[in-house]
């Protein structure tokens, strides 16, 4: 096992009926800001339950953050926060607008160019106060302190981290999500299931507790993940896809192993580029680089094809990871989400030609073992 | 799944050689009482490389803390505290170091009688920083806020649980536990697999993942186990054993799950009044509990024949039920922990009816139904 230093300060509460408790979270000095996307959580009551808990509080609401957040959007937020002197961001939705106000409460605070936050990575010194009522099981952002941007002008996706954005709190009630689309429920699915296998399939260093973890958000997925698109209000199976959602990227499960995420890398740019759904790259990224860099991901592919896959552990290991690979692409496909760059009317030469063009001029080299050059990442996208 | 809340916030360090991080972690302006128990870290190295670290601070030393904390011993701490105004508190040494220091922290600051802190519960409002460095796995008292302390002079055992008591950080190097006797390694695994049982081995509210993640540190307790017994200085075995040992008991496994906690409850009066191990007794009671309470455990200790032991699924539940306790003293004794009060020098029907007296007076009833009245506490002990 790797050394490794973990802390995550962030409080969560999870469960039915919980949004109430905003009001004994939020110090009731704060001036808060509520951050939101679209008008889902206008119909589906969130809203109205958030702003009857903070019933004589001081807040103003921004809208409109959406999917993927466009910088441009959240410095117009930024502006607002700095001319009327908020110090509580409260984000209200899934994934892109808490990403989107972990990136106002950085950007709010910072001496220079926003922009650098992720450009450059420059250090982030002081952030205001932020918390959320997460509504989407998928990106795990409730439990993190990482973020992912996006930017209109220059066709770019980019994360940044910083120990600063940790949520205060977090509040999960898994009823919020019976009135998801089911296309966004499969996403999360997939966007979870490949969150843990940035973390897992990599080159052991003999973690084996946090492989079992790892594994047990599979199987899990595996089991729940049907149940919910058969009966979407059924309370346990959206409380376990959640809770899922939420440590499958909490770091939990891959403390002292070694981390991937090129996946997601290569993921961002068909985001970029064509619009794709997050979810839907990554169900279309996977299976490929698995095949493309099936020698390096042998070990815990062929563990995984035994333990959750139910393999004979009497076949070769070549083999056994050819099944995970597989049989990870049928549950995509079993859950609705198709595998292949054609399956969107893309040419999936174009757009490898495409990606080697961006990560050749920034110098971007993936995987775990740091050997996914652009040529390489040509590769896993045309075999996409 | 139950809903639930939770926070932790202390910082883990884990790893080889990471005992100097404490110059990076603790304020330079704090008065710092380093608490240790015996010997053993004078001999081991670990005091040394404490001291060194601290090379630079303000810090004074008290030694002497027990296995099983006393109460008496503690008290004097506390008068060392409040006279000398130390503000920092760095426990070096084991889980009985830790829960003592906690202990310290709060009745430090404690306005009253600090014994009610343990017989009354009494609140605690505030506590001096504590850190540490731990050098035992088996608490898992190193990523939670709880403690026990047992009293000379009433022949007690108790607990108490205060979020104003989290370590801020605790340092676990793997190789501090290189040269401890086997004694306690073996009553460290047979600690982690009962507290994980504490929070498993209970009724199903369907919380699958987390079923996954405890039966996830037993499968590697099974496997690790045995290996750090054969070969002490196996890092990455120990390395293992110490993360199952801080997982079994940072609430990870068992959040919106039920617990149980009887198995402790009944051992720390067997601690209590013939000075067995903490270890011991578990190993004692744990099989004794589950053969008395099977009914009520059934379901999760057939899934732990099933997904542990590879028990056939077909066979009856009460089969599988069987199987798992069986196999689990079979562990017990594999690593060399011995299951029956007798093979202790202990008459069983005298220490049942002890521990009955004491549950009667105090009007303790446990289990997770709240149905192990002090004659099926009885009947525990009775048949251990």
């Amino acid at each position: 096992m790797n050394n490794f230093e973990f802390k995550c300060p962030t409080k969560i509460i999870f469960g039915a009926d919980t949004i109430s408790k905003i009001k004994e979270e939020i110090p009731h000095d704060k001036k808060i800001l509520i951050t939101y996307g679209g008008g889902s959580i206008r119909k589906n009551g969130v809203l109205k339950q958030v702003k009857e808990a903070l019933n004589g509080f001081d807040y103003s609401e921004f809208g409109g953050i959406e999917p993927n957040p466009k910088y441009e959007t959240l410095m117009e937020a930024v502006n607002m926060v700095k001319e009327g002197g908020y110090n509580f961001l409260l984000a209200v939705g899934g994934g892109s607008v808490l990403d989107g106000t972990k990136f106002i409460a950085a950007a709010s605070k910072f001496d220079g160019e926003p922009w650098d936050i992720l450009s450059k990575g420059a250090t982030i010194h002081e952030a205001i106060d932020i918390a959320d009522v997460i509504t989407l099981p998928a990106t795990g952002s409730e439990m993190n302190c990482a973020a992912v941007i996006s930017r209109n002008s220059t066709k770019e996706k980019l994360a940044f981290a910083s120990e600063k954005v940790y949520p205060k709190f977090s509040i999960i009630d898994p009823k919020t999500t019976y009135t998801l689309p089911e296309k966004q429920t499969v996403n999360g699915i997939v966007d979870t299931f490949t969150h843990v296998m940035e973390q897992y399939a990599t080159y052991d260093v003999n973690t084996p507790l946090q492989d079992q973890w790892a594994l047990g958000i599979i199987k899990t997925l595996l089991e729940e993940g049907p149940k919910v698109l058969k009966d979407p209000q059924n309370y346990d199976a959206r409380a376990n896809i959640f809770w899922c959602a939420t440590c499958g990227l909490n770091y939990w499960i891959s403390l002292g192993a070694v981390q991937d995420w090129s996946t997601h890398m290569i993921g961002h740019e068909l985001t970029a580029f064509y619009g794709l759904d997050h979810g839907e790259t990554l169900a279309i990224i996977l299976p490929s680089l698995w095949h493309v860099m099936k020698k390096d991901k042998m070990d815990k592919l062929a563990k995984m094809a035994i333990e959750v896959f139910g393999a004979n552990e009497f076949l070769p290991k070549s083999l056994l990871a050819d099944i995970a690979i597989k049989k990870t692409e049928k549950f995509f496909n079993k859950i609705g989400r198709k595998t292949k760059l054609k399956e969107y009317g893309i040419n999936s030469k174009e757009a490898a030609v495409e990606v080697k063009k961006r990560f050749s001029q920034r110098g971007t080299v993936l995987g775990e073992k740091g050997n996914i050059t652009p040529d390489i990442a040509y590769e896993i996208v045309l075999n996409a």
